[in-house]
């Protein structure tokens, strides 16, 4: 693997030269830290003989989903056919789209990307595997299509071995598309119990001659882990570009492991006791994924935004000595960072204190 | 006041004819809904002769802040400056910006902004009144600074009538700026208590010989309440062109009144319990609003997303006598309207089942 420094992947938009000059809110993310980020998970895929599918669901950038390939990974993730398009239009081929596709327009779509790129696909019922091999028929090549297993999120997928087995039978006997493998979304912590999910449907298959190629599951929050990971080929990862307050908390990175936050303003000082910010849940989203307030300031005690409306963030001030004034800049670790990418059109890459330059959100709001 | 249909104020964009042939996940407005919200609040203060300077945060379209001014709105409210430049290009003039205005670049777009409208502000600390007073002397003309009060929502706002009146007097010193008011947001059900607030913050700046012109209140929660009302010279509503699932739960609307539905389609059936749709907190967000779950399907027995993660919605439809099949549509009403307008790039109008098409939202995604 060899790939050119991190930045010369992008063509940053002219910005202020320094953090101090930039307008709020704005999510702010450091490359140098993005740049360790991917490096190391790279390095341990590598190590592990693991496919590295990162999903740019996070950072929904090209520049970044083609540094992620040129360091070794195999293909991308995408959650939905808008992604796809864009990761298309800049050249990517090798797709993994973890979301059943229904309904005539999508698949249209996804017949138009099966022709310029080796998309795969992924189904956990007969009605989509019915459109999927229509999309593939269109496209004029067999769609490759991964079961999805529901080993344990209660979320999509079959919801036992033998019925991963059955619809893999079924994929086989679809025009238009083969079986490719299985692929799963394991609830954090229980890797284990997927692995005994997913051995046992590559057994029933393989009795009735279908080889499971690609065995993909995924999840930053598990990413550490070694426990039942013998089994895939593939694993999807894709918070772990930037990492968060969540994942600071549960000890999975470090603070200094988290690329982004949001630079905010100062706007009221109303009391001793709190601060207004000019970023609400339109800039931070009302994700709590069990923590208590919205974002902290890492560089202020970790001060808690206690509530937000949609402009104004409630910052706690009331246990800081030295009280922030208003016009002063703070830079929130919000809970959760995808979402937090696709409340923006455009973010800034800084290294340290040096501002690189903006860059459009290349797949934020896409149509499903 | 005279207004042409509001379907004159559009120009959509060509969409399906059939509800059932758009792409999900999108958000679906009944125009008729839309119309008779607007016409019934606008009716109300016409006979209170309360000003209506509607919110347009909510629905971030130019169509419909057009309509409500052709309704008799005296203007609009907008939050951030994104919005009001986006209203000003559409040739609004007489606008609120309820938000602090704080930094450099922040009022060099304000000064340029009260070159071309009728702009009038906020503020609440000196800080801001001394960035406002050098926006009003580079714009040429003198802002009307209204003084942001916290009657009770223990949000931004001078702490009390008499830190008001202070305000006002520094306002009416500084160059740039006209002391125009007070205004404040106050919390649900609290109008009374923020009445005696307003009163005597009106009465200590008169004392002073400052005329508090505007008093301008505010919220859709309490929009049918007379309490503490006639203290009022204009009111701000923004929810109410939608209305969501928190008024018709609090009775404040009925469901009926909700324009606004997410459409989406189910892709996933794994069990008898659940339904996977292919809206998630990326199109309905995470806001809870003290409700439980995160929007209802009111067609399906007001069948609950009990759950999201990003591009999923599950769907409990364990209740249900007839459940959904892979391919079905539901039109979700979300918890909370304002930040679904501000996901999506464009959403469709209808009128009952027939499509009219898709606008921009224009507003969506500005920089603060």
């Amino acid at each position: 693997m060899s790939s050119k420094d991190i930045t010369s992947y992008f063509r940053f938009e002219p910005e202020a030269k320094r953090i101090e000059d930039l307008e709020t809110p704005v999510p702010v993310i450091d490359i140098g830290v993005v740049e360790r980020n991917l490096k190391r998970w790279q390095e341990r895929c590598d190590k592990l003989r693991l496919g590295n599918r990162p999903h740019i669901k996070t950072h929904k950038l090209v520049a970044l989903a083609k540094y992620q390939m040129a360091l070794g990974a195999k293909g991308i993730t995408v959650q939905k056919l808008g992604e796809a398009e864009v990761m298309a239009d800049a050249g990517i081929r090798d797709m993994l789209l973890t979301f059943n596709v229904v309904g005539d327009h999508k698949l249209g779509r996804l017949a138009d990307l099966a022709k310029r790129t080796d998309i795969s696909v992924v189904a956990d019922n007969e009605v989509v595997v019915e459109g999927l091999g229509r999309a593939g028929v269109a496209a004029g090549r067999d769609l490759s299509v991964l079961v999805e297993c529901d080993t344990g999120s209660k979320r999509n997928g079959v919801q036992s071995p033998a019925a991963a087995a059955r619809l893999a039978k079924v994929i086989d006997q679809t025009k238009g598309v083969t079986y490719g493998g299985l692929m799963t979304y394991p609830a954090a912590g229980t890797r284990k119990e997927a692995e005994a999910f997913l051995a046992e449907a590559r057994e029933l298959a393989g009795n009735a001659s279908l080889a499971s190629q690609t065995i993909s599951t995924g999840g930053s929050p598990d990413m550490w882990s070694d426990e039942g990971l013998a089994i895939a080929s593939e694993y999807r990862a894709g918070t772990y570009v930037y990492f968060d307050r969540s994942f600071a908390e549960r000890g999975i990175c470090s603070y200094d492991d988290c690329a982004l936050s949001v630079l905010a303003t100062v706007v009221s000082r109303p009391t001793n006791e709190r601060a207004l910010i000019d970023a609400g849940s339109k800039a931070l989203t009302t994700d709590l994924l069990g923590l208590k307030g919205y974002g902290v300031v890492w560089s202020m005690n970790k001060a808690e935004i206690y509530n937000v409306n949609e402009e104004h963030g409630f910052l706690d001030i009331s246990n800081l000595a030295r009280k922030p004034e208003v016009g002063d800049l703070v830079r929130i670790t919000p809970n959760h960072v995808c979402p937090v990418s696709n409340l923006f059109d455009r973010v800034v890459f800084v290294r340290g204190n040096d501002v690189l330059g903006a860059v459009k959100v290349d797949a934020r709001g896409t149509v499903q």
